[in-house]
């Protein structure tokens, strides 16, 4: 039987308790904000080697493994010994986003001031909250200046907004599948993934008990987000029109909707099922709904464009790295040309890399192969220069 | 309020009453089946000018307006006195899928065996059983061979399982933003549509009341399927980023999803909601399970490839025009050209246009400066022989 449960917070992540209160971008004020986060590698004598890394919707904090944590990360081919972001020459910072549920405040967490989950009390999520959340991570490293922030897809857009509101603590950028601002398109996706939530009765208006709530809508708002996640190409190829062997004996539980007339049939609906059911545990419904909704509000020309230092000590945003596949229907490649050019500027050097990776949006995670050379280059070109 | 209804069968439908048994191409056998049908022009006196048009998924057999029902048709532009599929010189019929719920048999109708609706006892539906209810319209009219066949979307998988099942009755086929067969992304798409009526705790299996129903099943499943109809590019020019002014005035019912957190907020969410709106009473929810898992299941490979006539007096498929819109993401074009090539054979003009309209799947319903030249042209051919 799948259920809902509490999200599990990362063995290795940190929790920094902020001081005083929370200022929201778009209003409302947080009290005792906690933020959680991953380190690896050794910060250096003058703190310039750190790179912060910041996170699509889903993930936590856990982005590769550590001693602490022996499990694989989520960009575990990427974060490592001798990987492409290197944790023999760099310290990196994990964060997971103010508003998700690893350890970080938001909406499942304890509002203080009424002991009771905030759910809908919680104030509209920006980017630029969760910005400025890893932001206080990193200043209470003791970091001043950071060699990089680093951040795919929903993270390519907080790391941009870091730059926007920090232009004075950033010497690179590397920003992937994302975009300077939400289109349509993708706003509608999503606008449907949380009406699906919604929709389903058990998610009570955000009301739901935290050992159920809306299954059933997190499962059909999972399986679009996998849908848009990844392509028709590499799904022509790796499913075609093969159909399941034995669909019942893959269900876990009777009576669901896997079985009987309308269930699943083609490979691909199985697949779908599959990863729709690991999510669902692992997630809070709300969280959901308010980072899902923080990626439609961005918008990079909010801050009148691109990142400048106008103080003087301040370290300017020199180089920048924006990547993305052909393939991508959720952050078209169009919009990562669009930001490279938004982003071009005196003295700043922006490499555009376009891959033509299958994968969809999904293939920062997947498509070692293309990936790693290209984030590899722009770390080695960082450290050398 | 937004309530279901029983759909309606256009003033203008005739209903021909099928003599015998409807045996069913996947098992099964339906009884006193029905199917709905409207014709404009005359047909002439060695019926050879019979165009038959089989529709998408959603529409009814009220493609153009007439004297008996002025209410403009799903594709009143094309097809009329004067217009592409000139009925000034062309006898058109246009079918109702068997399956649909706009007068012919589907899992709405009553079960003449039981008296009360078939729902989910209806047989498993194929597009060469929608074929082949058009096929018995056809030959009950006194046409032994069809000048053309046409159909957009699933039409055209309607149309082409047509030219495989009589491949000695059609001279003609317009084959438009459909394919050959369908891809895991397209089925993975609509078997989620799917899921969405079934997990609506209204849909009670199938047995819901006509008066009210899946309601918020068939609104998610009807705005994805918007979103797959339409291409990311149009919604960029058409709705950017702009915000709707009061969506709570917008709303008709209070208390719905439009309002409160996570309402209507951004004009293409609105947008979604007035369609959703729109088809929620207009179609029958297992209707629409049937008809598209019928989508799913065809694949033209079934039957051996194109289309060949090996009996004396029988029309062999001469003339063949496959278009197609190169933002479309549910049948993208790539399949058009699969399927032109598919067809290519000994003494047949295959004929492809890919068009560059920006409306997706949806463009050979709104963007007719280019499809109706390219239609008009095609049909002017076969006129002159």
């Amino acid at each position: 039987m799948v259920r809902s449960s509490i999200p599990r917070i990362p063995p290795a992540a940190h929790r920094l308790k902020l001081p005083g209160s929370f200022r929201m971008r778009r209003g409302g004020v947080l009290e005792q904000v906690e933020i959680a986060y991953e380190t690896w590698g050794r910060l250096n004598s003058d703190a310039s080697n750190a790179v912060l890394v910041l996170t699509g919707l889903s993930p936590s904090s856990h982005a590769a493994c550590s001693t602490e944590d022996p499990t694989p990360g989520w960009w575990e081919d990427v974060i490592g010994p001798g990987k492409p972001i290197d944790t023999e020459r760099l310290f990196v910072i994990c964060v997971n986003s103010l508003g998700s549920c690893f350890g970080s405040t938001g909406p499942a967490s304890i509002d203080p001031a009424t002991g009771a989950p905030y759910r809908l009390t919680f104030p509209v999520l920006s980017l630029e909250d969760v910005a400025a959340g890893a932001h206080a991570v990193v200043r209470s490293l003791g970091i001043a200046h950071l060699l990089c922030v680093v951040g795919p897809s929903m993270g390519g857009m907080s790391a941009l907004a870091y730059c926007l509101q920090y232009p004075c603590e950033v010497n690179a950028l590397v920003n992937i599948s994302a975009a300077a601002r939400s289109l349509p398109f993708s706003i509608a996706l999503r606008s449907l993934q949380r009406e699906m939530i919604r929709s389903d009765p058990a998610w009570e208006h955000g009301q739901y008990s935290f050992e159920a709530g809306p299954i059933c809508g997190m499962r059909l708002a999972r399986k679009l987000g996998m849908i848009t996640y990844r392509s028709a190409k590499e799904w022509k190829h790796r499913f075609g029109r093969e159909r399941v062997q034995d669909a019942r004996s893959e269900s876990e539980e009777e009576g669901t909707l896997v079985d009987g007339p309308f269930g699943v049939e083609f490979e691909v609906e199985s697949y779908l099922e599959a990863h729709a059911r690991k999510f669902i545990g692992s997630f809070d419904p709300n969280c959901y709904l308010y980072l899902s909704h923080a990626m439609d509000l961005f918008d990079a020309t909010d801050h009148g464009g691109a990142p400048s230092c106008a103080i003087d000590g301040g370290v300017e945003l020199r180089h920048v790295l924006v990547m993305g596949a052909t393939t991508d229907i959720l952050f078209p490649v169009e919009q990562q040309h669009e930001l490279a050019g938004m982003l071009e500027g005196p003295g700043r050097e922006v490499t555009m890399v376009e891959l033509p990776s299958v994968q969809g949006h999904d293939s920062f995670l997947v498509d070692m192969d293309r990936f790693r050379p290209a984030i590899a280059r722009f770390f080695e070109g960082l450290l050398a220069g």
